[in-house]
């Protein structure tokens, strides 16, 4: 079956394909009377749009976005928010050659065993170019938690890993990469740039953390905070691993490493709740937020689309070899950060709003 | 607010605490004319039970499970079936001592922020005995998809990892740590002993395959077969990381070594499908099942539970330590195989018949 | 498939045949911190219970209902609340007869051709015996609406109506008949039994008005309060008809006779809201409560289960009769009326709780 | 909450407002290969459109779908199908006088109540223009079940309602009523013209048969085939009562008359299932359907846009009186009958996929 509805109580229905006429998304349970209008989202759509600079695909999308329901003089009603996308530069031609035969480790043998068809045009619904209507809907979500701030960047690019120590937040949006080290952002470019000349691909880890989360969101056991978070990562193009908190490395420590103590709220701040003075959870503990920064990480394989080539069948079953000549991101992960960043403003929101229906 | 229902065509709703009379699961949407009685279910939950080794929580629990609805002469009849397992075994007195302060690491905090309430009995509800519940409709998940054989077992105790040239899969029922390698296993006796008499704890990593899966399950894009997965084990107790196929290493390849070459059919085999000379992609590509073995790998954080002093407060927001005396896991990872097991069956379950409802 | 899932932001799943060892329901997503045990539930199971007078079946069910989570001393926790009720008088040898045949009216043939079995011990899942577990659930949820009251009433058996101005809701519980007319319940004592004598069986209409709901509640478009009370009352055994307001006989006047015209609000009661100086619509407008009783109407068939012989076939095919000798109600929707009532509590309970979420 | 996502399998999320730029919805979940484009959905879509004669609301709108997404070379691709109608006629003028008021009978009081906001154009989203969107999405529903044939037709029209055997399915089209009678569609035409002449309105009654239903629809106990027929009509604009077969009648009868005897199949006809020699029950038992026609019935009431001055008061709380002059229907039961049929379509092709995940 096909699933395009993400939430529970704030829930986005995403549509369209990488070669139609558009995309689109549905944000449904929006709380009414907030300040929305087309300037609220392009924004974080002009963040993930390609064609910017050399490191990510040619293809140039204009991404704008118009509001088609949902707002009535400038604030948000409460009724279905319908978010629509045209695309605009849809040249498939390029993909003619590929039209009947499977691309390695891309989607395309497993929609056809699926569905029985083969949507040859870049990749259909497959497609990562879905994810800008995530992120025109992510937008969305961010309004509904102001208390909230978000912050996704890449910590590694194909083996090139950033120091903790390095990282300032206010440095992403000063490089092409939402790198938060001045320094590695300068070794990522000679990285990429040498990987898109060589035809190959790269790939990278994005870190999200959102502060200002209070503490009692999520909804266990099957909806709790972490595994809605792990859901939505993983859901997300390219995505192949995703962390909360120390994640994987938290496997090899002892209990007495990983604790996460706690102490009185500081004098005269008892509404900010305890004090933690670790934060090995990522800010969730039992599924549900503990009021520390919600920390998680998001490996991302190498682009799929490479120019060596690579052995494949056709869709009548016999051997070929595809190389793939398209538009592509040499580190499809790079342009994965506002994606990660639009989904964790979903799942906070979704959240918010659950914990809100039954906790009042 | 609390969400206890897992899946989307097969749904499983579980209920019930640590130390209440009872915990259950319903499980609702299962094929009609399936055999099925209590000693279907029964040694899925043995092989998670506690108190079997010195390397598990001394809680003794009897596990045994009821069929209390849905099942006539033998055989599913389509409508929900419901299971029940007692508790039997609740020392409440364990916990007086901690009943106004929080657990460092553990939900206590978290719970309390969200409901307003201290259930100090081992953690209520946050408890990971309510995988008991997971494990049981696992077992009738596992009668919905026959064609699939799931192995979970555990290739990382604290900071020792199994090569994976030593893995033998027919060897980890032979010891008390799902071990794949007998000589790790021998290892790790000594690693969780020495844990255990220092009241300190180890983390752990499971991993999971499952063979036989046919290409064609998964929905995206919002319930993708690597995204439900994703949610379903990071939803597990203590987890904190879900890797599928080459996951966070992929992250660190280039786009020629990750790729998944294809080749045809073997001679008379046309119904296996093509055969794949690589399994980076974990058996998933765009969320749908391609018909390799559907790999991930699951992170345990060490166990809270330690008789080291942890800082902490209590609930009237005092400094206090605290140090659990209580029957624990000293690597809750372990026993997190069975269940890796189970949700892994449950997932696959609940989209072969998403699946058929959309493709027939 | 099989649904056994109710609601949307307080959810209900019911388990259990008429036959079975015991049947229930888990609550889930009610607040926590609201006073709750088994005697908050048991009198609103009495009320339902069958055995009681001459004028319902005879089966003598004890209908005592246990809680076996989500209550920690004496309060709810905000955890899934698990209801259990055993069945104690299964005389299963009254079904024998009819095991290889379908009675005709019952569910037995369309659950032979939806699930390929025959539970033919009274029904199994199809049976009015599940409705227990909704009046269970249904004393959960009135907890959450405590500025709601519910009256469910008789206002026609067969096809004795009764007239609008001899309505006295005091009056009730005086009779076996959920009657609000003392003089109808007289006339309806020789009316039912006659129908029993006769092992005949009588229809009837179900009243229920909900007072206290404050304006807001309903869910546009497709969970509108109206819409999801028609799926809630057409949803309980034998009903085929659910009116809001006026209902079938609005369909006949014209809009001037239709409307419900507003004033301001009494002087002094600003918090009331409006005044409405009519209330065709039913308290609900767009699909949301205006503040006004909300007002249902459902009809329930005749028990299927009489003693005249009917044509009908074996499950082989063959053709044959089928007179019903099991205990039955000689009229089903008398004691529909604390189903219903149930139901109309466990909508708002939802809606309450679904219009915080969105809107605070 | 708002809540625009329709159905389980088969699921349409809607969007828009009466005088925004457009409207749409997003069906997900529909069967790849079927043949779908705009001139399969746009003849549905014209019978329910305005302006088509005196006797409905004289807005003009071409109503001309246009799919963006889910089709590819002349055939659905299993993924999600966005549909958008643009609304061209929106004259918001007409309301400008009814900005500050609240017109009685209409949601206006309501959604003001639930969302704090007064959308004065048409309606906004509680306007009636919504339910183009339920017909465009119905259009592809049937594309679904191509083994069911739908009807609905309009049966009452204020006090005169048609004798059943009268009923010639054939004429439906024939008339600008949906009326299967002839000469009751002569007699209609007076009662309308008048109704509208006088700035009065008229209620109505619709009626839907669905042969070609297999027996096994349904999913009980909580999305049985009949509540979710219930749910989905007494959702459509202006219904206030849903029946099934017999319905309220029902009520009246006993068991001996209520009774559908069965009898073997037909000799040569063992595919057909059994013979049923009458059909109170609408094609539907215990939830489930039973190979017999489903029949609903459905009430609507008389619109509430009237010219006669109703009592009403302003958003802030003053006496008012409220005479409607927009552009509306004399009798909105009317060009609600493709709306019921559409809303039979999707019911049964959710339930058709419903039942083919679970029984195969």
């Amino acid at each position: 079956m096909s699933w395009n509805t993400f939430g529970r109580a704030l829930r986005m229905t995403t549509w369209g394909e990488s070669h139609g006429p558009a995309l689109g998304a549905v944000v449904d349970g929006c709380p009414p009377g907030l300040a929305l209008d087309e300037q609220a989202i392009q924004p974080f759509l002009d963040a993930r749009r390609p064609g910017q600079s050399k490191f990510t695909t040619q293809r140039q999308e204009a991404d704008a976005v118009r509001i088609l329901s949902g707002v009535f003089e400038g604030k948000t009603t409460g009724t279905p928010i319908s978010l629509m996308i045209e695309n605009t530069d849809q040249r498939s031609k390029d993909y003619s050659e590929i039209a009947d035969r499977y691309r390695p480790g891309h989607a395309d043998y497993a929609y056809d065993a699926k569905y029985g068809f083969r949507d040859y045009r870049g990749g259909g619904r497959s497609s990562a170019r879905e994810t800008a209507a995530r992120v025109a809907a992510g937008a969305v979500a961010r309004l509904i938690v102001p208390e909230t701030t978000i912050h996704a960047y890449v910590v590694q690019v194909g083996e090139d890993r950033i120091e903790r120590a390095a990282i300032d937040l206010a440095t992403i949006g000063d490089n092409p990469f939402f790198c938060p080290d001045p320094q590695a952002a300068r070794r990522w470019e000679g990285l990429v740039d040498a990987a898109r000349k060589e035809g190959s691909s790269l790939g990278a880890v994005v870190e999200c953390v959102a502060t200002g989360v209070p503490a009692g969101w999520g909804a266990p056991v099957y909806a709790k905070l972490d595994a809605d978070l792990a859901g939505a990562m993983m859901g997300i193009n390219a995505v192949k691993g995703v962390e909360i908190g120390d994640g994987f490395a938290a496997a090899a420590l002892r209990g007495e490493d990983n604790a996460d103590p706690m102490r009185p709220a500081a004098p005269g701040r008892a509404d900010d709740g305890p004090q933690f003075t670790a934060n090995h959870a990522g800010g969730i503990a039992g599924g549900i937020s503990t009021g520390q920064p919600v920390v998680c990480r998001v490996a991302f394989k190498p682009t799929s689309s490479i120019l060596t080539p690579v052995d494949s069948i056709t869709r009548s079953g016999e051997a070929t070899q595809v190389r793939t000549r398209g538009r592509h991101d040499p580190c499809v992960g790079i342009r994965g950060a506002p994606v990660v960043a639009a989904m964790m403003a979903l799942v906070l929101a979704d959240h918010k709003l659950l914990h809100r229906a039954q906790c009042g």
